[in-house]
């Protein structure tokens, strides 16, 4: 029986390359999980095979500009020209339906969330080792060498961020990683503070 | 990976009659578990079958009299002339060893060793109704109505102090709710507070 039945919002988060898609998707399969996914909105057009509503909410140019000034972000950012952003409604929706959201984000942008749902649950992955997120930010592409020590620089701005999350997650192994956040689900809906207020109404029940 | 090597002491506590000792058994019985019980000290004579620094630590009231003028107990309580207490010593070895140290605890004991250990993990196991609850109390011995109603009582009143942990697991299901205190423990190895300076540590490694 578990006492808090509203869901959880669940960030993860770390720098670059340090596997955060991996480890979600493997988080999915999870079996009997109730997770979703937390669905950002987009002025930019769909792709082919795109659906809106799964892989984004598609809008224009003007909605999220009125949707910015109504305060209904809890994060967006411009990158070329056009918006992306985490809209408050559709996750909230989800949380009350007992769904735990899953929101896969860089560094600021989990910064921002965290001043708008403090209550959230913030958890930093990171690489086993500074030798093996080199190793993977320097195997990702192409670029030349410069590119490559942007990352590195970017990544290692971010890896002192960490104290500012939660929990910090080693990926050493998806599997584990993925396990290690459920456990982390699991053990913060027994948290007092999400949990007393159902337990004190169950306790309430007359005794005969 | 596990940034957080030392080991955690975890605290189950709860209303007498809640299952406590059910839970901590079926907590042992998880597959490649790294726990260990906390040993009591006593001043009583050990019973046939007994044996010293597994079911007890079996000591003088002089012994027990001098440890306690030595602050070595996490708590201690006299019952009927013989003393039990929690000793230090053995806990701080077994937690610099990494074992999981688990104590299984009643209400007044736990708030103790919360004022020496406030960086232990506390749970509050509940019933899944106060029905479950009474009816164990009432089925347990040959007790007359009275004793039965001081202990419902006594329940009572420990009910109100569940805010005091950190966390609230229901004994629905022994199973679920060992597992569940398992999620407990490997999420408070991720906690940030527990695990960033191992991180730091790993990320001061050179890259090549």
């Amino acid at each position: 029986m578990k006492l808090n039945e509203l869901g959880l919002l669940v960030v993860i988060s770390g720098p670059s390359g340090v596997g955060k898609g991996t480890i979600r998707k493997a988080l999915f399969e999870i079996p009997d999980n109730n997770f979703c996914y937390s669905v950002s909105m987009t002025t930019r057009k769909p792709r082919e095979g795109e659906v809106n509503g799964v892989d984004y909410f598609f809008v224009s140019h003007e909605e999220f500009a009125t949707r910015i000034k109504e305060n209904r972000f809890l994060e967006y950012a411009e990158f070329v020209g056009e918006y992306y952003g985490t809209p408050k409604d559709y996750i909230e929706k989800k949380l009350d339906e007992g769904k735990e959201v899953i929101m896969e984000i860089e560094v600021q942008g989990a910064l921002k969330v965290r001043e708008q749902k403090p209550e959230a649950v913030f958890i930093f992955i990171v690489p086993p080792s500074k030798q093996a997120l080199y190793d993977r930010l320097t195997k990702r592409g192409t670029e030349k060498g410069i590119e490559i020590q942007r990352r590195v620089e970017k990544a290692e701005r971010e890896y002192n961020l960490a104290y500012k999350y939660d929990y910090i997650v080693v990926n050493d192994d998806v599997a584990n990683a993925a396990d290690r956040i459920y456990a982390i689900i699991r053990a913060e809906h027994a948290k007092t503070e999400r949990s007393i207020h159902k337990y004190y109404k169950l306790m309430e029940g007359n005794q005969s």
